[in-house]
């Protein structure tokens, strides 16, 4: 895949689907589409079927549901219902029977609460209600029906020198939850993406994707525990967007696109910083807000059925 | 001890000394101190010798060194050099030679970093060095010496969900460190205390102690490896503050004084907020800045010998 | 009035008329009171009518409306609604035609940010519609019929070596706003007040009052505009709890209780912090929240009449 | 200059100079240059003398001094320590002999706290020695010869509602400075300038320059009080770094650049961000947070000559 120079993955299914795809938009083998227009949101599911469809999107075999909607950041409650609605239901799909009433979530965090772009994860745990500790310390004090809910943001390798992965795998070996939710910013290829898409999958977390950079994979193979993964992009790769402004320069100018090109200029006009420059809207603290109550919600309902909003609310910590 | 009613557990071992030597100041058998005056702090060592002295004093065999200097909010760098220096030899006193140059190092930051007073633990993790993760991805970028530390804020059990337990004890067991450095804010019994100490010792974090408030003790028995803990006081409960000021009442009145009765009167008047209301001074976040800033570069000289301050500096993150 | 000896004024005119009153309950000249019970909360309207009720409650002529309810931290939506609508009517009567609809409205919010406790201003400020700057730059984003407002958080004076009276009367005379709110923490002498009351006045802020500690009072007289001051106790000085304690244990043992032996008592535990010594609940920060989220409401819905609070949300800062 | 399609100022001279002088480096008539190579940083001072100067240069006449040094976020104490000593000398020649002793001096930090890349200012304020309010209150706690100094972080336009010139102005008529000291984060047209570079100058901010974006400039003419104003590259505008890919791509490539369309190709793909998307490095905070440090300390040692760095720190707030 590309930008491989850049050391940059494409985060997003939909968007990996896209480039494969091209101007062509032709078929990718072992992949299915699904698209379904609500109200205000658009919901895409990109289900991998088979190894062959695994190694062209780069990614492995499961489901994908994109949500995309108008701009987060304009906080309308008639969007944020849906949504919230949606990521129930699609939860509930991913969960299947395999959890019972009574069995442990852990939730998980992903990124750096100091970096704004990178606090969705920790913003996450922040709004998720979380009940383990009344099971052993104060029972009457949970709403009946609501099983035991833990989270941690286990911070990031250059911060704690602590792989995420070795955190998480630990906590797992003592805690035995039946479930993880693993919530993480994403890097998009398009600004139009910031604050207006979220993505679900049950396959885990990627080794080198995400703006939190877990160098190993999060996922059931190697932690025994089903895993789901949600993230919104709330970054692009400066190097990204100017390689896109070269594209569109030569598509405009008549100019022959050359893509070595493109990336090798683009490395001399971001050095020293490189790779590792992103580009962020200036409302992005507004958009991670928003984003992550939202997605809080969305995971709380599907967690706790039949317990309504306001009681969830009273439980976030 | 005093103050079972409000589950008050006397965090400093020279307070616990006052408490149980009372007017008398008789020797407390299985005890022994000694005091060290320097040019501008004055050091207590008291060693528990035997379980005799242990059920005294409501804590394990062990040391505990407690420095008292003038108030820390007063950064003055002459002050701050000698505790320095005094952290980094008790620190090594303790150490002893159970540390090879290559071993790991766990810095554990107790607390909440959302409530000031309790922010000292995740601080002193932001100022120390972290070092762990340039072993595996970039060893040229450490300074030749330089051992593996790495640090985590495992945050509080109404926050996570998760015992503080819990959590070490699963990385411990990923990384296998053989040290842990615990940091946190403790409970004084005056307010006198508050900024102008710090406690080490060998035995670990006690249950019930400190306010980040471990309910399982973090120590060797229990993990397997070596734990110096540290603490400085940030806070005074309401409680005992209000039951001094009937005491002192009581001396300069003339009345009786009768602790039941103190305490009862207490309890009306703090309800519905209890136990758990904490008298802090408005300069608790300056006390907290510069007290984490100290003990990190305390406990970085110590694992780090040999290293400058400004080059350890640069590894904190 | 009370606690000279720590230069603690009483900031709510309810435990004002309590302490006057004392155990005889007799009524004060010169000041009318008014109790109404809604369904969760409960309104006490306290008029001050003529100089000599305002020399005994030692604060202004004018109508101090203080809302009580159960506890804030507790998120509850209805009780929310109550207050909201109750603040709203309360605002209005206050303002009566003196605001005509292309007025400015300047909104202050007093105290220290960086201290929770004191953070109450900041944040409502925060929380509140501003939207003077879009009528000059952008007013196609308005909502038609909103009027000008703008906020300022100008710190306390022993941040930014301002008067806190400077600044405002310095931007007061710039933009000529026809109205002034200003939000502050106030200091209660019973910890059930905190995150239960919220105090609304016409009388602006007095010097001293309030935990920001405004030196100069902000008041019509001085800024020639009207002045609209709403309140939230966040803390309770530890040498009135201490005091509140003392008094009990007289009155639980029989001792007899002198207020000066008491306060001289209290005096010698609290240095070296004295009255600054402040006793909050752990919970201030969701406390300081919700009250902020709440008045910034009740103020909103008075300011911009028939305008809903999804919309006045868009235009929070 | 260019980039008028995304309302893009130049805001360092230097970078202006370089833009107008092209590749034929030719002489710019009016405007004067020297350049200094101390140990480890590099001095530019650029004058411009006359207005036919200042029109080419798009800014003011007066005198613009530049310190280039190795990137800042490597916390290098000698480095530090050189800057340091620059920005006194610095400051002292712009001022002249036109600040008496007890003169006062007003700190401006422009820019939003919330925004880590625009946090510049408000951080300035927070590590400068503030003392005025000890002149009033507690003369006995000042060094000897200490000036009065007050500050502020008026916030920026979106959050207030008020335009940064009438808090200003408004305070500057109440407490009548004799100097303003304003800082602001800046925009550069190189990533490399980002923590590398300080720009000093003598002539105020000018209208929609600076991130902080005030509208209305800060200077002499319209306060009547002498403005120093200094300021540090934080981000580069997206689109500034896209236009110079598509440059180099067209270098490279042998392609013909036109500005207009890579500017029209540029703006297709940062809808709906436009040129408020920018591009920052991840240590931006690192980098934010020592510019402050090492900011306030130069402008300190320049306003209270002779008083040492531990003592002008003790009044930090």
């Amino acid at each position: 895949m590309l930008y491989k120079e850049f050391s940059i993955y494409v985060d997003m299914a939909v968007e990996a689907r896209d480039l494969i795809r091209g101007a062509a938009d032709q078929e990718i083998p072992g992949v299915k589409e699904d698209v379904e227009q609500l109200e205000h949101i658009k919901v895409t599911t990109i289900t991998i079927l088979n190894p062959s469809g695994a190694e062209k999107m780069d990614r492995p075999i499961g489901t994908y549901v994109t949500i995309e909607s108008p701009p987060l950041k304009i906080n309308d409650p008639y969007i944020r219902d849906e949504i919230v609605a949606k990521m129930e239901q699609s939860m509930q799909a991913m969960i299947g029977d395999h959890l019972k009433p009574q069995d442990t979530v852990l939730l998980v965090g992903l990124g750096n609460w100091r970096a704004v772009a990178d606090a969705l994860g920790p913003k996450f745990i922040e709004y998720s209600p979380i009940t383990r500790h009344y099971h052993s310390y104060a029972p009457d004090a949970l709403v009946e029906g609501m099983r035991p809910s833990c989270g941690i943001a286990p911070g990031v390798l250059g911060i704690t020198g602590l792989e995420t992965f070795e955190v998480i795998k630990g906590i797992v070996e003592k805690i035995k939850p039946a479930l993880l939710v693993v919530v993480d910013a994403l890097a998009a290829q398009n600004v139009n993406r910031i604050g207006t898409s979220i993505q679900m999958s049950n396959t885990g977390i990627q080794p080198g994707s995400g703006v939190g950079n877990a160098r190993h994979a999060i996922r059931q193979e190697d932690l025994g525990v089903p895993v789901i993964a949600i993230g919104c992009p709330t970054i692009v790769s400066a190097a990204v967007i100017a390689n896109e402004a070269v594209k569109k320069f030569c598509l405009n100018s008549g100019a022959m696109f050359n893509e070595n090109t493109s990336l090798s200029s683009i490395k001399e006009i971001l050095s020293p910083f490189g790779g590792s420059m992103g580009v962020t809207p200036k409302e992005i603290d507004e958009i991670i807000e928003n984003s992550a109550r939202i997605i809080s919600m969305g995971v709380a309902k599907s967690l706790f059925p039949g317990i309504s909003e306001e009681q969830l609310e009273l439980y976030a910590t």
